[in-house]
């Protein structure tokens, strides 16, 4: 088979590389309806974050269960299922704790960028869909619950997300509108959405933002502290990962509040005077998608939301360096990959 | 009068000053039944925070109400009240959602070293005792409610502990102590006092600590891990504010847990990625004492608990260079300056 690899900044190549065996019992090998590339891989494609050497890509993923290892109990040929992008056993003590993205056996996927996938510790990291395979047209909104649906998800449950209350989301990428949705099937009626970009507030309008600040920084956080009468806001998802959204999503927080950061931390260090003066709620992390996938897999095939409008650009697997192009460049919000 | 200021590191004098009078028409002024010397004034002492000039110290107080502004309306001349060392109105938004400590109106409280004290926002800030004038030997107990038992109680609220879960209290100074105290009202289990200092050790115990840790950094937390079955503690109270202190209560909390910081940082950072993937939850900040006032008065009252406890050196008010000189050294857990 062919997959993405990684050898330097902007350089992703398609090519071969051998089909995933199984290499532990405990492993699946699956047959992936659909991947696509996420906002995390384009750290290291901008030469941000070091490589070690040609990188095979793609850690979100759903499928057909091809085959199974030995040791492989609940997960079954012919089913369709969906994994986070970490991989949990689902018994250890933080996976029972619901940590499951800080499981003692967890693993990084790597490699979705393929039309196969091997997936470790398969009973506790894949979620069988129920009533079978799903419709083709579901298959976005389910590939979206592998990572940037769930992280988005994580973010709002992180930022303490309630009915009433007002939530800001720091960041206009995938994950950031799929935080407003989340927020929003939450029951919360005010969101907040910053984005300067005209195609991404339409689509964070319709996941249910009721508000869009356009400023940054200092700006942004004017604008936030006017619309809540000098307060702040009551939960703030810091869905970018710089040192200015981070500090735009702690200033935009009421004392008491909750941050729900997802954005992986590039070069981001808080003062620990300033972050205990401002006496907010700080969380977040990998986010444990495994424990959100039963829930959000159901509210997808029960037709209530549909995350995988966030897929505005579909390829086929091989025009995989189009798709970080176009996200690189922002023309995309996110690049669906066709396996087959 | 004669109160305690600060000129420059060690260098506590007790000096004449003018007696507090009413400026504000919301103001009180209390006639101290006792006042005592905090952790953070040694950090101004030792010359790791810089003061503007002399300083007028102290900020733990109760005592009886000698007088009340024209707009005082629920405290009475008579009245014996405790007070945050933060001021509030008791009625701004933040003061509403129980940040009393971020209220718009917030002054924090010095000049308390001394016989009479002013207290701004009286109204919002003091909290008479139930039942009249208390027993003198329970001053030393409502007096601890003024800051050093709210803050322990704020780590332990802010750690989100429970009946069910391990703690851990990094810091052996009186907040700290009155951390486990609080972890214990709070009913849980297994409470793990960090200290290397016998008396203080002791001092844990007797308030509810299970276990000691003597060690620290690195070894400290590899012991946590070890007596948590490789887990890490569910809840951690930070009660020092040091660089290493914060990694030491990091790094011993589980991913998911909850770490209360109540020590002031002093040239602390945090770098982003590494809070990032230890997947703790972060809150602190000055404690909002009013909210858990009327709470402690009450245990205190009742004889449920006696926080006071830490107070092992009481000096007349005229000693007061002892009494920080006591805690510097410790020599001293924690200082009580009688005022007559």
């Amino acid at each position: 088979m062919k997959g993405a690899v990684l050898y330097g900044p902007k350089d992703i190549r398609f090519e071969h590389r051998d089909d995933p065996k199984i290499i532990q019992p405990t492993d699946a090998i699956l047959r992936l309806a659909a991947t696509c590339v996420c906002g995390s891989d384009l750290w290291p494609y901008r030469g941000l974050q070091p490589i070690d050497g040609p990188t095979h890509m793609g850690h979100e993923y759903c499928g057909i269960v091809e085959e199974v290892g030995s040791a492989v109990k609940s997960i079954k040929p012919g089913q369709f299922a969906v994994g986070s992008f970490a991989t949990s056993d689902n018994t250890c003590p933080h996976c029972q704790s619901d940590y499951q993205s800080a499981c003692v056996h967890r693993e990084f996927m790597l490699r979705a960028q393929a039309p196969f996938l091997r997936v470790p510790n398969a009973d506790g990291t894949l979620v069988p869909t129920p009533g079978g395979t799903p419709s083709p047209d579901l298959v976005p909104s389910l590939l979206a619950c592998s990572d940037v649906f769930g992280t988005g998800w994580f973010a709002a449950d992180a930022a303490n997300v309630k009915p009433v209350g007002t939530v800001v989301v720091v960041g206009d990428d995938a994950v950031g509108l799929l935080g407003v949705l989340s927020a929003k099937q939450m029951g919360t009626g005010r969101i907040i959405a910053m984005s300067r970009h005209e195609k991404r507030q339409k689509l964070a309008r319709e996941f249910g933002a009721t508000d869009i600040v356009a400023e940054r920084g200092d700006e942004a956080v004017a604008r936030v502290k006017d619309m809540t009468k000098g307060i702040g806001a009551d939960s703030v998802l810091e869905c970018v990962g710089t040192q200015e959204s981070m500090m735009q999503a702690i200033k935009s927080t009421r004392p008491g509040g909750h941050i729900g950061y997802v954005g992986v931390p590039h070069g981001v260090e808080l003062d620990g005077q300033q972050l205990f003066f401002d006496l907010v709620h700080l969380h977040g992390g990998p986010a444990p998608v495994r424990r959100f996938l039963p829930k959000l897999i159901d509210l997808v095939l029960n037709g209530a939301i549909n995350p995988g409008k966030v897929f505005d650009l579909v390829l086929p697997l091989d025009k995989v360096a189009e798709g970080y192009r176009a996200m690189d460049e922002r023309r995309a919000i996110k690049t669906l990959l066709r396996t087959s």
